[in-house]
């Protein structure tokens, strides 16, 4: 391919800038040409496309959010959506496509997919939950955002003596929770992965409290129930000086890691490299710290995220 | 005096540790022993009482919190509390003490004072809304806590088009609002000391849409309304993607900051200074960039404090 | 006036930027016209000048360098330079300059008001060392970034029980020596403005030592000497396993605190005020709290700037 | 076992407290005795030995260095020094141990292992130069640290059109300068692995200058040579407005990241799940994602860590 095109959709995530440069440079270094999409899909159906050059994407690397900016685009869920994008990259000349985002920007990488459109996906979002990789780019930086935010409310749940309830993003995957919650040195975390017993959390905390321990943190991922719920679920069980606080969208936010700037820069060249050999219809991803590429049909069709149980059961299971 | 006590009360601040070895390092060097009284106004009445040694005080300077610990003790504005709080201080043979805290542990201070007991008090709270001084321990920290969440709010803001309503600490001062606020670069800021047009604000961010703003940053004191209830308001005015963000707890805990570990160590300095010449019943402050004392009782029944509203002005008039 | 324009020069400091974008906002929002020149003095002989709309100021508050750049021009200091940075202003019609920097830019506002031109000078620099003003724009900044590399250090010096020499920058001026090192807690602060007694501060670590601490923290200005040569001094004193850390360039970088943006915001108007009215040869500034403007060749011929030395008795006279 | 004990040794590493507190908890958990041992195997040898309860590791997963302190000590090459060390845990009844820390950390270990004494390593050190393991605990917060400088450079190496060559920790492993040389999206990485062409990085940097690159940042592991070096060599290649920035130990201090953090509470939990089951001479790692434990003879003897020089390539080979 001598020419293709790179977007990013759905919710912004740390990492996504540099999945942009990385593309962009290893394109032109291979002779592409690179065209970037604005606003996600919605961009691609209106044509909202231009040239990328190495200065377009020169001090991105650092910043948080996406300079190809992004959009929920529900219309592009029918066939006159995915024709018309087409019909775009047809009329730019554009080859092929790599798309960044998570699990609503992968189903229209599917669709292209099914279209016969050589399209690649990148794994983008914070949450952890796409499935033919280990980690997506932005859930290092959103998980140590999170890790922030618990260890300054330790220092006021030790001087005060208060059980925090932390809700922390995740509808349907407990990954942030549980890193962040096993790193935090949480009192207990609860995810959708696993039912959870109030009672026997409540026992837990009331034996720390016995043995003098001063502050009490528990995780909730937003998709098992809202920090509020919880709160008001726990107090039923005792008064154990229960506080919510609801880390919200600045976890999105902020310049990435280390470790997800290097992914997503392993990823956005892997992408160069499989449309340059005309490979289309996959995903990367990182599996047992290799880069790997899978059938994006089968992967979504077939494939689901498991986050890392043995966090959970070494997180909660221990108990004095 | 030889003998002197601190307790730390109320709402934990960042740099209340530095103000707590501030006050015990200095008294020691002057001869004097120290007393630490835990969890505020409670551990005073009950008791909960230990001396100090330097090595108690070391390596907590950096840290967020209260190593004192604090509670809410609203026993404390009855006489019987008061009586006895000053029994257990002659029952270790205190002859005087210091109060870290903010409005209610003032008025705690105030309380030991009209009985006459020799108190001095030390402005310590992130909402920086203690008469007798410019600036409470706490509030620099807190506003770079807020404007750092906002910085990586903006980052999502951007990439998706957003309006963020950002709610922030301040029951009864928009000090917080006003800094974070005109350091983020907020559209708007709403304060509890000023009214606010819903209609000028909408007006206000539909012109920045026009000029191609891709963020929109509303900064709303709680002491207002709560972030919801403004969207609320808002979205009766227009569709502005309106998401909201709550900065609670995590804004209380952290490393204090450079301003706030110096300004601590000064107001320590100061309290002991006059402690040792025998003089009670004042609040120590920093006035024009100045160290000062005030007599307690004046400054809590006769004064108020002005956040800067110069502020409000330089960010809230330009419109283009 | 109705058009001015606006430069940076010598070191950059964090929250130039916030200076730039206040300054032209609040001049297009009083009408004016606003023209950046670029690199400073060796933009303005050479006219790399361009016009400034409010999207040119966008998203730049947080960022720490300068969107201006900035460059060391000592051609600037003969009179030939100055008048062709005159000759420069009146071909694009710019009726008054504001220069933001440090020592030697406020030299070229200096000439330049001496050769009749309206120029008003903002002070930007980490070092804090301008006369007519308490702050400038970037020493708070430089001062937290400090304070978390020595917090950082406290890590390894209390594992270790070792002494580290934390080499700062100020060449004339203790500031940032004296301000961080209050705020980490250091054992002794060497500054210019003070001589130091090398057996005095071995005498005070070793009696450090002998009551148990690990750690000992020694901030010194590199105005005084290296951080290598005061080791070398110190250890022939003692055994006091020293280390050196340098603290070079990184501290003039990063995201601008509060304080920072506040100020560079304030001083930016109120430079567009007094242009306004058509006043220059002026210097703004902020003393005890207010934000002033002084006569620049008043400012720089007779005053000096004086740090707060009640510091350094405060950290450097308890001994236990 | 019921009795085991536990020390960190060699350069302080973020993370090692987590390490740490898992093994006490765990241990505790399981019904085992622990102890912790001060300042390596100098007290080891000392017999500095004391018991550790829960409380004893609480409120410590977030703090950089280490609570058993650490120390150097080349006497435990000796055998005299392994056999007191031995003596000393038979005459406290420990069964086991756990030696946290590097390189030389671990041969301690092999030496208590080949004297029959059972021993299990946890690697422990900035560098991730350890055989045996991916990832050593301390390398992600260490490099995230430099990161951090290197994104502050970036502003003033723009701002001023500058080159900066950064010279980070690594004496024989290039892993820190790799990885954090592709995250800040250095221009040249140089890396004691791999052999370097001046001319090459020369003609690099020309070459982003004359299409407009104002800044250029060069990576340089302290086990290639100094900066300063580094500097000399380039600066006769042409003028490239070279600075040298040397990050020191800062970049050993600070909250451990979460992958650390979460890394060590696996280390420590797989460390006791082993001791528990009687088996020593074994070291803990991570490879491919799972938590394995290798023979620390044939590790130490026969194994080599090799950095991931797919991060070279990548960031080394692009030339515009």
């Amino acid at each position: 391919m001598k020419r293709i095109a790179i977007l990013t959709s759905g919710g912004d995530a740390p990492g996504m800038n540099a999945a942009v440069r990385a593309v962009t440079r290893k394109a032109i270094y291979e002779g592409m040409e690179v065209y970037g999409i604005n606003y996600g899909y919605a961009g691609l159906v209106a044509g909202d496309i231009r040239k990328l050059d190495v200065s377009d994407v020169g001090d991105i690397i650092q910043r948080g959010g996406t300079v190809l900016y992004s959009a929920r685009y529900p219309e592009f869920a029918t066939e006159e959506g995915q024709l018309k994008g087409i019909e775009q990259l047809k009329k730019f000349g554009i080859e092929g496509l790599v798309v960044i985002g998570g699990d609503g920007s992968y189903h229209g990488a599917l669709a292209l997919t099914k279209h016969g459109y050589p399209t690649v996906g990148i794994p983008g979002t914070i949450d952890n939950d796409i499935p033919g990789t280990d980690y997506t780019i932005g859930f290092d930086t959103a998980s140590n955002t999170v890790l922030e935010a618990v260890d300054k409310l330790r220092d006021t749940a030790t001087s005060h003596v208060r059980t925090f309830i932390i809700e922390v993003m995740g509808r349907d995957a407990g990954d942030i929770a549980l890193w962040a919650g096993v790193a935090a040195g949480a009192d207990y975390i609860v995810i959708p992965e696993r039912e959870f017993d109030i009672k026997e959390i409540a026992a837990k905390i009331s034996k720390s409290r016995e043995r003098g321990k001063r502050h009490c943190l528990i995780m909730v991922a937003e998709g098992v129930m809202s920090g509020q719920e919880f709160k008001d679920l726990l107090s039923q069980e005792g008064d154990f000086h229960e506080r919510v606080s609801v880390l919200g969208h600045v976890v999105r936010g902020g310049a990435p890691s280390v470790r997800d700037r290097v992914l997503a820069s392993k990823f956005g060249w892997k992408a160069v490299e499989l449309l340059k050999e005309g490979k289309g219809g996959l995903c990367v991803g990182i599996r047992n710290e290799e880069i790997i590429a899978s059938d994006i049909i089968d992967t979504l069709e077939n494939q689901k995220h498991h986050p890392d149980l043995t966090l959970y059961t070494m997180n909660n299971e221990i108990t004095f």
